[in-house]
């Protein structure tokens, strides 16, 4: 039995809509692996669905925790504080429900793998 | 005998130390591996040094062929063009050195590794 985890995938949002499928493909991958009952998209600017009404959504599915990931290279103080005030917002709308802001992608150790694969040494 | 092969890594440039700091880091690493003699960094836009004059650093210390990397998550039209345009200036200029562009980051495989080991379930 799946734990109504739902996890919120977010993105800058972009005016060019290969960034913000990218996003949407992702969430297809994240929901095809079945780890999770509910993968949402949303973007922090520019592009609907926002974050409040996409964490929203994940509360309606009902989800009672909630991981916000941002599909950030990195996550500045700017992107990080207002992530957090999204996360803050929600948590206040909802007492009943966890949300947790994850890490963003950042130098992780498979990011290497990619870079060196992308240059052909992989 | 390590051919004279340089890998030029290129972020977007940004205004936050944090970003721009990742991607010294990463040549670090890259740097570490020894698959490549000359390891560079060099920015799209806002922070030294530029393309060009990370591309010509390669050529004066030897490489004979240089792969551009761009490190993004996506590269639109514009980015895509200006790395491009970026590609034939030098390879204009030096025209024993074979300059190649790589593809971004993009959705590679790893990528849904790494979002996944964000969220804590990997």
């Amino acid at each position: 039995m799946l734990k109504p985890t739902a996890v919120l995938l977010i993105a800058h949002g972009s005016r060019r809509s290969e960034a913000n499928d990218d996003l949407v493909r992702l969430a297809d991958v994240i929901r095809g692996k079945r780890l999770y009952p509910i993968v949402e998209t949303a973007y922090l600017e520019l592009v609907e669905p926002g974050i409040a009404s996409a964490g929203e959504k994940c509360v309606a599915l009902g989800a009672t925790r909630v991981k916000l990931l941002p599909y950030f290279l990195s996550a500045g103080a700017h992107v990080a504080e207002d992530l957090e005030q999204y996360r803050r917002e929600l948590a206040g709308r909802f007492p009943d429900v966890v949300f947790e802001l994850c890490p963003p992608l950042g130098l992780h150790p498979l990011m290497i793998e990619i870079v060196l694969d992308r240059l052909g040494s992989a």
